[in-house]
């Protein structure tokens, strides 16, 4: 089975985010006033596996091994079976 | 009014992803084959306008001044009014 994978991976709760500060800051300077900027990344891929429990098992792992830091990030994984 | 905004910040179609290249050249040598890798930015923050449309103008204003650069990249701004 074809599926679609987005993970998201955003700061943990109270670690400072400096390019969350320097777009809130660089925003104020042209007069536009936002509050609590925040930022996230998506990777997303394609991936063939036999069923949905192995493949989220196998993203999990690539988010522990090579996509997050899991020390300072949280990660959300989703998962959607391609259609034929 | 108060609003949780989220900009969604793609690279156009065909440009070309070093990133996101990178990871799935990574995932590879780790043992992990995945395809059509790509990466997405969100970037979120708090608003006060007096309504919608004046938000989603102002939204779009930051956009196009200074969190995208619209030559390059495609950007979706997702608005949602917060409850009080």
């Amino acid at each position: 089975m074809r599926f679609d994978v987005q993970v998201k991976i955003s700061l943990k709760k109270g670690m400072l985010n400096p390019e969350a500060s320097t777009i809130q800051r660089a925003l104020a300077l042209l007069g536009y006033e936002v509050e609590d900027t925040d930022t996230v990344e998506i990777i997303k891929f394609r991936l063939d596996e036999e069923d949905r429990n192995i493949a989220l098992k196998e993203v999990d792992d690539m988010c522990q091994r090579l996509l997050c830091n899991p020390v300072i990030h949280d990660y959300e994984i989703e998962i959607i079976e391609e259609e034929k």
